[in-house]
């Protein structure tokens, strides 16, 4: 047992459900930290690289991060025929203004994480991620989106949430009064997407979020992708708009791992167990 | 601690690699033995109900298994015009041959697995898998698939090669030797697909088998399903044929859980990094 990847023994493990969970081996703690907010673990793996977890539960790896990441930004931003101004919401990691970013449309995107020691800890140890913070079209705000959304009423083609789950501070991103926020926020033609938990590992979440958009805006749509180090992998998505559909309106004009025009399409096509669970 | 789903606090964990382990809590060990050929478990677990696993590694979880056996069987029989002989390799639980049954144009469907053991399994505790055993279109036979297929020349339409990982007894169905006697055992326009590992988790395993399917047959393609309890959840199926494409040629007659002729389309549809992969 010399192998310095094996030694010591040292896991850590996300209790996806109260009944199952993975585990990571662990190279080496890089962070860990209460912030003002939440519970803020950074650690090597010796699977998946580095790893981010948030109050116990994973928020991303580097092996695969970029499924989520490349499903949230770019279903919805394709599906805007002219997406300039585009918000974040959570997201404090980057990873998804990262790939926001590679929309040469947008003019501005900005990000509101009401956590400053997220977006820090992407700096410190996820390069990867953090490009953009610098980015001249970014706008890093720190602030609570709850307070936030409300002074920006008609400011967004794109509104995208990419919350923690539905416990901790990101409860109230999953409430009726915040969707009715970022409705009046929306530019006309406008989009947002909510991330909306596994239809497999947690479907009431699933559902939860499918009925506060369906009461909030005339057309509500759910979509799908994958988080391969997610509770159940096979990740939802939670649309609102006010007109329009989600069809991809421009080419793809920049290099993916995961997202393709193909599977922006295919994404749509609900298998009969999800439509079953949103009905 | 009286809840008798978390006394005694009893787990299983598959190590899906050194580094990554997926771990169920256990209710109940409901079967323990050393076959012949392979350790064979079968759990009550609380979060996915009964599993089995040959060799420390999950065979099927009753909750999510529906995924797999859909996409193993329906994408190839859909796109055969007329799957009327079928053989399934492997696939003692009965899940495939479940899904190949629900095709009307199947007339017969062999099932050849090695270990009586896992079939006798399956029928003990698995009812909703096992369900096809005694179907008279059905015929089960315990043999090594590796001598059985060499008599059968041209004799089946579909072949679904439904194997454990390339370790232990099913190391010999990753190997040309074998995909030569299954190009062999096809009949005109017939169609092989076998279960090709994760492009996440085990991305070499699934490069040798498109290898060996491609050093093979005229025409070799990889598709894409999913099986949130497999290592990666992201999940390869290699097919290889003689002539023809894949794409879906008759309608969806059936109920399923998972499998649309819309996801059929989606799951040949690779994204950048499996094409990369498999280049």
């Amino acid at each position: 047992m010399t192998d310095p990847k094996t030694t010591p023994d040292l896991w850590v493990f996300e209790n996806q459900t109260p009944h199952l969970r993975l585990g990571w081996r662990v190279t080496e703690i890089l962070r860990h930290e209460m912030t003002p907010f939440q519970e803020l673990l950074v650690v090597d793996t010796a699977e998946s690289g580095r790893a981010l977890f948030l109050d116990g539960c994973v928020m991303l790896t580097e092996k695969d991060e970029y499924f989520y990441h490349e499903m949230i930004a770019h279903v919805p931003l394709f599906a805007h025929p002219l997406p300039e101004r585009v918000l974040i919401v959570g997201g404090g990691d980057g990873g998804t203004l990262r790939e926001v970013l590679k929309h040469r449309e947008v003019k501005e995107c900005v990000l509101c994480d009401i956590d400053q020691r997220v977006t820090e800890a992407s700096r410190a140890f996820f390069p990867t991620l953090s490009v953009g913070f610098d980015n001249p079209r970014a706008t890093l705000l720190h602030e609570d989106a709850l307070v936030y959304i409300k002074e920006q009423r008609g400011a967004f083609d794109v509104i995208l949430v990419d919350s923690t789950d539905p416990v901790g501070p990101a409860v109230g991103l999953f409430e009726k009064p915040f969707y009715a926020s970022l409705a009046a926020s929306l530019k006309p033609g406008g989009i947002i997407s909510a991330q909306a938990e596994s239809p497999i590992a947690r479907g009431q979440d699933v559902r939860k979020v499918m009925n506060g958009l369906s009461a909030t805006f005339p057309k509500a749509q759910l979509y799908l992708g994958l988080a391969p180090s997610y509770p159940g992998a096979l990740w939802a998505f939670g649309t609102g708009r006010l007109s329009g559909d989600l069809s991809p309106k421009r080419p793809l004009a920049f290099d993916t791992r995961y997202y393709t025009t193909e599977i922006h399409r295919l994404a749509l096509e609900l298998p009969p167990f999800v439509k079953e669970l949103i009905r």
